[in-house]
């Protein structure tokens, strides 16, 4: 096997739900790549190759080479894998991309994380609990049950973030186009992030969302949609 | 001249402040064409080409083909004038700039219109101010008096709106990656809008976001630079 991903897991090894491991192994699918994926945790950062450098997964090895943060993969395999489908349609599609990433990175990840952590905690390696908790606590100043306990006041400032969502996918049926981007991962792997741990349904019923995420959950033969998913807390 | 741009103006007809007449001045300047631009006010409807459908500007008539709409407008320039510089790097960048102007849309003008409007309100001609009035009290549900007391309140949130903004042009010099592209365009004329109708700064005196603010204003022989720009009211 020419290809390793290194990818978060929880107290299940099977439980895989890192967003940012979630948009690589959506855009290695999109390459048509079966990667093997290795189970890893927050406490195994030893374990990573390229470490002490690479603190934090995703990490691909490709032949050898260690590619470590989920855009530069994108781009080594948009590279590596000239031949499949493009990721990204072109330079400009690269150059607009950068944009839906920010903006999945600094609006909608930290909208959804502390709807998110809460869930995700009980569902971790005993050995990251504590890791987990007390990074996560001190970056949103209160505790995990707190925040748990006030989740649905959240939604709806949480859903109207997203409006350019739902306009772009007014007019085409995903961020890409008429075909998946790495956009489209980019956003996805947030919704499959929350999907994984159980969160419940964070789009209201009648959202025009849902086709999309319904689209993007039947991709590559279900890959996404077929993951173990944990039990509500 | 084969080229017209119905464009909104204020009581000074060389005063030209809508953020998506820029959009399209900006693009067509980037396609090297050189419209006759024609002074437009929000009363003269039934003047506009294609009346009663299209009831407001920006409207392109190019060699009598009328086009409405500034993506629109956009989209048929690429086409028209294929030969020149792209303005959205191809099929990928098409897809993806539909995003980065929803959220211009969507997200951007909501929250700089209330600290622009009223701004916005002694520039216009007279037999605009009653519409003007009406329709941005209507939709601020308050006097545009009362925004404009209130307008320095609104700027923190309005700068961390722009955080997708600052990540990506970290990375790269426009959104549209090494030149400018239409995304660079639809966010631009937002800025213009403001600046147009004497709004004081919106950015934070050491914001990276002046850096590309600058480069978007000396761009075509600095057109934007050299706009009429109202005194404040």
């Amino acid at each position: 096997m020419m290809l390793k991903l290194f990818d978060l897991a929880g107290r299940d090894p099977m439980l895989r739900f890192s967003p940012y491991c979630w948009r690589v192994k959506m855009a290695l699918a999109h390459k048509a790549q079966e990667p093997a994926t290795i189970a890893w945790r927050f406490h195994e950062k030893s374990a990573l190759p390229g470490a002490p450098e690479n603190q934090k997964v995703p990490v691909l090895v490709d032949s050898g080479t260690v590619i470590a943060d989920s855009t530069a993969i994108a781009f080594h395999l948009e590279q590596r894998y000239a031949n499949g489908p493009s990721l990204f349609g072109g330079p400009g599609g690269e150059a607009h991309a950068h944009f839906i990433l920010a903006w999945a990175d600094s609006i909608l990840i930290p909208a959804m994380a502390p709807i998110v952590a809460p869930n995700v905690l009980p569902h971790l390696h005993p050995d990251d609990q504590d890791y987990f908790r007390t990074s996560r606590e001190h970056r949103f100043g209160t505790t995990l049950e707190q925040l748990g306990e006030t989740s649905a006041e959240r939604l709806p400032a949480f859903r109207a973030l997203l409006a350019p969502m739902r306009i772009t996918l007014g007019k085409q049926a995903f961020l890409g186009g008429d075909e998946p981007s790495y956009a489209d991962y980019g956003v996805f792997g947030c919704f499959q992030w929350a999907r994984c741990v159980g969160t419940p349904d964070l789009l209201a019923p009648g959202d025009t969302l849902r086709v999309w995420l319904d689209e993007m959950l039947d991709l590559f033969g279900g890959l996404a949609r077929d993951a173990v998913v944990a039990n509500a807390a």
